[in-house]
């Protein structure tokens, strides 16, 4: 582990009215979020907002000054509700049109025949974005500075990830741990309070669970240090095999 | 359908690094939503937030004046990470403390016995909060000005909901009508811009579904005006014919 590295993180703006009006189950924020753990980026906000223009200039202009990285998922297809290109050309004051590279890539991926005017449209950037490649349906996401575009479908936008690997510099990676004590929180509470104040740098987490017939709560230890993490997960366990709590394998 | 209500708006906010690490998936925010579509009120926003006091406060102190109805989700159980209700209480700057009406319940919950440092934590809110009384697990939740506060188990947060039917006063109701046709996007895109410049009072979304090895899309109109979606319903129908792109009932 490069011990000079620095916090990296990041925010995810989820456009779209069918998350909102709970038509639609999100499941990219985690898609998302697991990948850049792995990268060494942290996410620490997500936002959903609704497919209206000023909506998405605001909070695209006040959320990429917080954040290293700002991924953006939906509104980047054919149909007139698809409108985060052009909202994110005006957030940066900057160009929108047919970006040629994109132009070529449709054009080549439908034919020159059946590349329609919904198709063109998808092909309808700020001009001077990077494009993001799509290897399941040929429409390209897009950069500009440290936003980068993604599709909604989540299909579409897992399989666009792995061609971002090489740009995004990742910091310290988060590691983490997982104990699962047969118990309530309500009596581990204090003892593990006593643990988090002796572990700075580490955050423990407490979860509850109710599954398969059993309760029980998961403690999760994450750190970008894993001493800390080690020595932080002995502690908790010895205070579980004092209170003859048992521990579940995860 | 009363034509005399407003538009009546709310937030949601989640409070929980387990949801920003990728670790748990979110399913509150499509409970939360169906709920308060039936309500008659419109879900505008959703944050993530870790749990961090200071983001807590600076997120409800912003987004509460921005929406008639906040509803916070995690952060309210016995452990150290549970930082919710005091943070709420420094955003509206009053007092937090043991609650008497949420003591007796807990107390008589977990009987005076087993009413331990960590259960009597979770009596611990804004002293002069309203409660949201918790039907499956005794601990409420809480009521500041137009700030609810409730769990992040889905299963606990579900069954609190119904209790509040009466204290949510909503607007105009949105309704909607789904159709499913058998095409791509790029096929309709023109049509349908052409139909919602027509509906200026509906909102049509358009999401492309692949599911069971049959691509499709579903177009979505949604208005608080029945009249206004059963014209735009037919005219949509009408160019789908037209197209001889076929329809899936619902």
């Amino acid at each position: 582990m490069n011990e000079t590295k620095k916090k990296v993180n990041a925010a995810i703006i989820i456009i779209g009215n069918e998350i909102l009006s709970g038509r639609t189950q999100d499941v990219n924020v985690v898609a998302i979020s697991s990948w850049l753990n792995e990268l060494g980026v942290k996410l620490e906000e997500v936002r959903v907002i609704p497919d209206i223009e000023n909506s998405i200039i605001q909070t695209i202009k006040e959320v990429r000054k917080k954040f290293n990285y700002v991924f953006t998922t939906g509104g980047i297809g054919p149909t007139h509700d698809d409108i985060t290109s052009q909202s994110i050309a005006k957030a940066f004051n900057i160009k929108y049109g047919y970006h040629k590279e994109a132009y070529k890539i449709l054009e080549k991926y439908y034919g020159k025949d059946k590349f329609s005017y919904g198709r063109k449209k998808m092909a309808k950037i700020p001009i001077k974005a990077s494009l993001i490649l799509n290897p399941s349906s040929g429409a390209p996401g897009f950069i500009v500075e440290n936003v980068y575009c993604l599709p909604g479908v989540p299909s579409i936008l897992k399989s666009m990830l792995g061609g971002l690997n090489n740009k995004i510099k990742g910091g310290k990676k988060v590691l983490s741990k997982t104990i699962r004590a047969q118990t309530v929180e309500s009596e581990i509470a204090k003892s593990l309070e006593k643990v988090q104040v002796k572990f700075k740098k580490v955050e423990i987490g407490s979860y509850p669970f109710f599954r398969l017939g059993k309760i029980g709560v998961s403690l999760v230890i994450r750190s970008s240090e894993k001493k800390q993490i080690d020595d932080c997960y002995k502690q908790i366990v010895n205070f579980l095999k004092k209170k003859q709590i048992s521990i579940t394998e995860r």
